[in-house]
């Protein structure tokens, strides 16, 4: 098939492209400014998604459009009014997509779209998508606009709501990375309880699997997670012993803000069962592919 | 206070107008093309709101935006891609106008953003939002980012879910016109077996609720109705009366839609209590004002 990736530059993106190559597909990729990364067989288009999204699905006339493009700036984007203007533009988007043609479209959602207050494996449908945020507000909002007009046009779509991703690429302040610089440091990273229970994937699974849910005719949110939960102070551990040094994160040593959620762990049965997707990545080498990479970060 | 008002041209909008100047407000309105109607005290601003509302607010600027423009073709408007237009160019509206130092945003929403399947009285928070055509996913999506957007920043925010309007202006293919225009030209209208129980409200009511609702600081949705259900048959024979023939509405005549909602009916409590507003147009008083119109319209 012909696959139109945004956000291909992006820690999703960069992995998916390969997946994606490897399944065989003619893959066509956005970027926006520089030079894109050299990855044999993808055709680059520069474009400003947000100004001239008809150019960009003129050129590149593909049957599915990907979208991972989002304003994805470390802690900023929670609340950002940037989140508006990635709606509008997604729509401007995917109304082009439709009108040159495009087939199917898949989206990336988030957890953040679900209410964090119950604490059951969150299920794409069963569950109730009550955000607390601008940025889970607006991913549920689009998804919601997505659906209707994927149903009035006919169009195929899948809406894949990442959890927690971790991996190279990750930005410095998130909490696996952080863990992990401090010990490489041969510091005691500093840690709120650890006892907070999350649903963790590494980011080449994650893309794999947006791989599989592009490639595939499932309809519909999907939860691209691994359907197991963790703590806090159980990823820290693990890197602790990765580490192998005298380093142990410091639990407690800070706050948990008031309302952090006990536990955000997904329902895999959709990925899993009608996607056909299983992680390949262990929480253990995941985390030490993690180590590696931020070793080399400090 | 200084009021923005778009759509200011179109159904409601022309009544708001008055009723804004009445109250003592400055009235700053958008019109697209053409000469804009003279109505005393209006500040009219010519604006295509989709491509450029930076600069509109920036010469309105006003302290209250109230934004009731659409996309509203009869009929066409349930299933137009045209909603997703305009749930982006509301939303780069309003971010245009909170950033340009606007203090209050009140949008028109609907009652298609209901799940209509449920009788009872539609209740702002109690109902649930599950609509069944894009127009209603794009209202409803609209909103709960707007919802998100003013906890964000601190804006005021309200959003009035209108009902069933009708009176002067009105498309002449619905029912409260097509009835009377065919009353009025001897004939019987063929309808369906007019059973739906649904909530009527004269336009110039609904605009002077609009205009109180943008004037009150009341937070969230709104219904903007009558809270009386009333048959479509009890409608048209009221217009029989009115319009004093032997003209006759064919109840039965013609097949219901398969999924025609048994009622749709508001509770007003927020809009009586917390706005403070009754209507002023009694049923009777409405039809007929409606009447007269429509005679001139053959």
């Amino acid at each position: 098939m012909r696959i139109l990736v945004t956000g291909a530059t992006g820690l999703i993106g960069q992995h998916v492209l390969p997946a994606l190559i490897s399944g065989g597909h003619e893959v066509h990729a956005v970027h926006v400014e520089d030079a894109p990364p050299t990855i044999d067989g993808v055709v680059w288009h520069r474009a400003d998604l947000l100004a001239d999204p008809k150019a960009l699905v003129a050129e590149a006339k593909c049957e599915v459009l990907l979208h991972l493009a989002w304003f994805t700036a470390h802690g900023a984007f929670w609340r950002s009014l940037e989140n508006l203007r990635w709606v509008s533009g997604s729509l401007d988007l995917l109304r082009e997509f439709r009108a040159a043609g495009g087939k199917r479209i898949v989206i990336s959602g988030s957890c953040a779209e679900y209410d964090w207050s119950k604490s059951l494996p969150l299920h794409e449908t069963r569950s109730q998508c009550v955000p607390s945020t601008l940025y889970g507000a607006s991913k549920d909002s689009l998804r919601r606009i997505v659906e209707a007009f994927a149903k009035e046009t006919g169009a195929s779509w899948a809406w894949g709501r990442i959890f927690f991703l971790y991996g190279p690429g990750e930005d410095g302040r998130r909490f696996v990375p952080f863990v992990a610089r401090g010990l490489a440091r041969g510091e005691n990273p500093r840690c709120t309880h650890g006892r907070q229970v999350r649903d963790f994937m590494h980011v080449r699974d994650v893309a794999a699997a947006f791989a599989a849910l592009a490639a595939s005719d499932v309809e519909g949110p999907v939860n691209i997670a691994s359907g197991q939960g963790v703590t806090l102070a159980s990823i820290a551990h693990a890197l602790e012993r990765i580490a192998g040094g005298s380093g142990r994160a410091e639990l407690g040593a800070i706050e948990a803000p008031a309302d952090d959620p006990a536990s955000i762990v997904a329902d895999v049965g959709r990925l899993r069962d009608e996607v056909g997707f299983r992680p390949s990545v262990s929480l253990e080498d995941g985390l030490a592919d993690a180590y590696r990479w931020n070793r080399t970060q400090l």
